[in-house]
């Protein structure tokens, strides 16, 4: 007796343990494997692999079962193997063997390769989106609270003064570093893997530069190990875009957990989106930023889930690549959500514009303190000495307002250098170009 | 009595703890200390904070000192703690209390920051120059054996014609891909932190775009809290791409040692660069392409170390910090050293021309002889039941004479694609800029 | 508009980002959380905090309860967050507010800890009987095939000789290694942490002891704090232990798809069990044993998820910790499934007893000939330059019959010590006491 | 021109690359490959491959190199490669052919294994030393402050009464948690992998269990393969030990660094082990703990560094193997420098006994306040409501005296409980067996 046997066949286990969640995750190839073969039936035609008329049924075809998709209607049958499968037997069954047709000089792998860039594609752009709804409240709330101090800290410890104005719109720089990263691996994403076949190319006359183009790619993964070779390089390029922003999320989260919690008292949420006590009603639980840090420490761990994947294979496919699906298709979603949470949660933030006069943020004013000797013409080392005396016999008594005004200071936060840079990483995705192919492929 | 008692004091057990590896370190970041600082004196005096006899001073022995780092005379004194300390005596011996100026307005902590962006700037622009040699090397070698055929495997199984140009050239437009990250890292790296002190700023009027174009640096880390997040955040998007690199160089180098292996054949070295066995003539280890894989494989275990190392730490300075460079500058090293000694094994490699005859790989001609017969006329399905029954019967003899046209295929590389995509990338690095940037400010 | 927006009010955005997969995942839990009931229930009543009467209605419920979960009939009803409320809410609605009762003394917190604990236990046994079987069918395989030589490697080289019993066998005694690790995981799993409250204890007079020996623990978790500490460290112990095992799977595996490559062909798998190709005749696709190897990566990129998860936190709980389920509980799953998979396939294995014969593995006696002069009484240096030379002007023709005595070698597989080994670090798991433990919580 | 080229011929670059810190780290290996070797040299001479007299000539001058080594006067000569060369030719320079003998039936690789086997058991007894000094660190300041009340935090948010007594004796009982991952890898190291070969074994009637049993090892790594496979395998299980370690330092430098913020002000340091700042007299930062917490997650970071290594890898020796050396043999004394530290670090540290009192802890002891209420006979959603109505009308004033008697609680710490745990696990160790194994082989 197994412990692992329920009655199912070795053949069923094998099956189970083979397609493992294939059919769940290639829903989300759908659209785009009747993408891909819209434009790979158009170039079989155009090198006279397939005729004209073959070529019309196939799109009318094609293009019902995205109205499908695009509907929600759309599903693997039971005992399909996966999504290139599905479309597979609903061509045939429609055109015949027509419907094979499509399949000429293209390989499964093929198919699963172009599928993935489009979908990744897809993926970025609502990454961006959000990205970019979070910078916009970031950028806003910097704005707001510009004027309300708080203690800077170094090694955790109360230092210089800062500001809730400093502080949200820090984030929003650093997602601006953060889109650089994305766009890198965008550019890997955005190259036209089809026509590698199983990895080594075909024999027959097929013109990948036209799938290119009619598919919206930037360009071509010309040599076709190198096609393949971007399996597994393309995903790793991905999550460490995504391990970027998930360091950026994490520590803002755990900033706000910190600051939230009564030893700090900077901050909080209202009662309906923290949990609580009834009965210690000092406590309120910053769940979401909780579970936001461990989501995000999720994504920072991504990049060497998919190393240890890939290392040390040799070239050419292996199956082994069939898990990266399920390594990365989940966390872009949980990115999205924790992306669309956090500016949520930000846009009702309740800010605490007192907490900087406690009395154990006193001497945080000290530099400020000497700085203002020294423009005042004492040399240095007399102001620092005059300021050392005054804090230890006890007459020191900074003045709290606080004068920088330096680019990206407490006085002068900059937000302008800050979009402008943001909008020039922005600027250089261009996802009108596919989308704008599509629109055409999809056309009546 | 305790273990690990030696006869030091406590003292220099917890100053060996926390100086660490510092002074080794910091010796690459000299240069980088002196030019900060050129550019920092600059600036102090525009704003009215240095005389101009006082910069003149300050110039004249910054210069003096970057001589002697240039001559390798440089070095950190017994007892003082690391480079900046190290600059500062310097100055001070030679200027007294005026050389204590140039640190005005600026922290042990921003000197540090601006000192590893400009070292990792110019570590970049050496990896470039190295990548660019290997993809030089690369692309000789696909031409040279363009017509050398080799299996082609998909899981591990010889599965269709190959060949070493295809072979070789799919590596090079592998490091074109690698060289996007690297790009998204070095925009990350090209901006200026300094100025924004322990991570708060400075109440003393500073001109932070002016010492950003004194030191050539692409732009500005506006916010001054995130000029410190970018400490981890810059360290973290080089490590991605080194593992990049990494991760071409290991799978290059386990393809090589397969294929040295005597159960394959393709290639080998010659003796002087590999280790051998005077009693088994067959064995010739591959042993620079095994370290190769190894070092690699440290690559890619890099940035998880980083992501360890600053993960869940709240915003500001910590002193964490200080050991990322530990971690991350004995990597672009050995990086280095594996670029270097991959061109230089790859233009000596003797291939093997007549590895595919062996007869066990006859069935990889199989699927040509399909598209042939399709090519000539015969429906798909009948060709493909012709060539299986002449499998089955024995009578299969394919042609082995291999025609592929499409772009990136065996018959046609596409070297001149594969060239214009990696200049393409190459042409953003701009490293003239602060090459410039730093001529000036050393012009006498 | 928002991307995420899908009709949802916030309200359920934040609910499903926070409850997450503790639904599916806590379907795992229920019968512990009913155990940790009963013995909880018992020890309330022995210091009077639960009157006889109140007992026996809670142990009625709860009995009951255990039987619908054994019987597959549990739910977690919609709307109800866990399944500790889930038990709740059967209790209340059977008991009234008896039924809350059985909660005094005992937080959520604690609940999900001891509920895990007993989880991974029989995980744990699971594990454990799966890694016999597959010690069994190695060390038959190892029996069975010790006559087989095949070349031993080094450097990927062919170096030696070695056989199909060393080989199989050596994984045997892996296993038994591997165990240690797995042993040492499941005592820091095999500790009482109920008591521990939200991880500051009780102010009421509970007896921990007593729940301990109720549930078959091998002892306390004494300290409360500790108790809460071991959360994150008992998945990061179960980790290393699973990580230990994929090593073990992920390297036989590699080994399998090498040794079944038409450029080693050692071994094979009947049709059904491979994926193939009826026009490449040749070609038999190891998918198992490529997505066993997968999977074993995937365990070996565990700890690392886990360590990212909770470094770098505080003591006390977080939210964050509720990710380590979803992170942990499926890894289980995949490992028992490997481990069966790969004493199913091997059972099936089909040896190719000649491939030793190839001429490419002449070299491989070398050693062996040296070694036979020596023993012989030609001095070693002497034998070593005659076998050189006979190899040098190719009279070398070596006898491959091979004699091994020492332990452990081609000749004397030792497989008995092997046995030994593995059955001693088995016998010290002792999971029949909490077996028990639970029959008589049970027992009507 | 190559930007690496230093004056260096390609030898030395091809040298300095494969040879890279081998003959740094072998010097910790010195010692153990003269012991291996007196092993080895007398079991050659009980299977008659060595003569009675060579023999002693080994043993004489084995033992005065071990002499040297002790003294401190062994270097590895210029020129040559590693330790083992370095013996060798200590051996034929003092003894002619002789000197060689002592290599027959032994590969380079046997005797790197088995050094380091024995190099690792001896850091492992050096670890567990400062595991028990830190132990009793911990356990003495549980007992000295167990009366100093702070809060207890959840989600960082202050929430019931804790203590130093609990908080200093949880993270005693958690190192011996630890000490059973440690342990687990002893078990692993501790076995003798000698006459393995170069991985397949020797046809020499070698007697392993005699050197087991010469060299102090618990037991055979049986199989040949096997003990190859054991490189690895090894330094991943003790990499998992020090990561248990690591986690558990880690998380108490997290909470030191916490505590010692003016936010929450817990506890504090002699100025002699604080870096500060004269002008901000509050700021004492706790360098040596933020750099504790960092080389913390440095060591969890190892697993993963060695499992990208190894995994992909097929059985047998790969040169790889060679930079886990350089991996783990820095990290075991970074480890016995923050054990050492932390204990010398607790042992001075500074509480504040007050810091409860803080009006912001009030709310702390509502639950205290309920089960007191509960105690009395008080219903307890009645107790709870009074409660709470006590805190919303402002009236609720507790008791801030806690009674708490449960093991493992702030009234009831069972430091003597958590002691037995620790040394039942201590006391599996076993050092002295081969300790003792030791004399009797350098005894004259």
């Amino acid at each position: 007796m197994k412990l692992w046997d329920k009655g199912y066949s070795i053949e069923s286990k094998i099956e189970q343990y083979t397609v493992g969640q294939d059919r769940e995750l290639d829903v989300h190839l759908a659209p785009y494997d009747v993408l891909g073969s819209l434009a790979h039936a158009q170039m079989l035609q155009s090198v006279g692999l397939l005729s004209e008329e073959e070529l019309k049924g196939l799109q009318q075809e094609l293009k019902q079962i995205y109205r499908q998709i695009a509907a929600g209607q759309f599903q693997i049958d039971e005992g399909v193997e996966d999504v290139h499968s599905q479309v597979e037997l609903l061509l045939t069954r429609a055109l015949g063997d027509a419907g094979k047709k499509v399949h000429s000089a293209r390989s499964r792998n093929d198919q699963v390769l172009v599928d993935i860039k489009m979908y990744l594609r897809a993926e970025v752009k609502e990454i961006v989106a959000l990205v970019s709804e979070l910078f916009e409240t970031l950028i806003a709330a910097g704005e707001q609270y510009r004027g309300v101090l708080i203690p800077g800290y170094t090694h955790l410890q109360a230092a210089m003064p800062s500001s809730f104005g400093l502080w949200f719109s820090a984030w929003a720089e650093s997602l601006a570093d953060d889109l650089r990263l994305l766009l890198a691996a965008y550019g890997l994403i955005n190259q036209n893997p089809l026509g590698s076949g199983a990895g080594y190319g075909s024999s027959l006359p097929i013109n990948r530069s036209l799938t290119t183009e009619l598919l919206g790619f930037d360009g071509l993964h010309v040599n076709v190990i190198n096609a393949q070779l971007s399996r597994g390089k393309t995903e790793q390029a991905l999550a460490f875009a995504l391990a970027g922003l998930g360091q950026t999320l994490g520590k803002l989260a755990m900033d706000v957990c910190l600051y939230n919690s009564q030893n700090f008292g900077f901050l909080t949420f209202p009662d309906a989106l923290t949990t609580g006590s009834s009965i210690m009603p000092h406590k309120k639980n910053p769940d979401v930023f909780e579970l936001m840090r461990a989501k995000s420490n999720r994504l920072l761990a991504l990049p060497n889930e998919i190393n240890l994947l890939t290392s040390n294979l040799p070239s050419g496919y292996h199956r082994d690549f069939q898990l990266l699906k399920e390594i990365l298709f989940p966390a872009l979603q949980q990115l999205k959500e924790s992306l669309s949470l956090c500016s949520y949660m930000l846009q009702r933030v309740q800010i605490n514009p007192d907490a900087i006069q406690d009395e154990k943020y006193t001497y945080i004013y000290s530099v400020e303190e000497v700085n203002k000797k020294v423009l005042a013409g004492v040399p240095f080392r007399q102001a620092y000495k005059e300021v050392g005396d005054a804090i230890a016999d006890g007459s020191y008594s900074p003045q709290t307002q606080v004068e920088h005004t330096h680019e990206g200071s407490i006085g002068n936060l900059g937000l302008d250098l800050i979009r402008q840079k943001f909008e020039g990483v922005l600027g250089q995705f261009g996802f009108a170009k596919w989308e704008g192919a599509f629109e055409r492929l999809l056309a009546e």
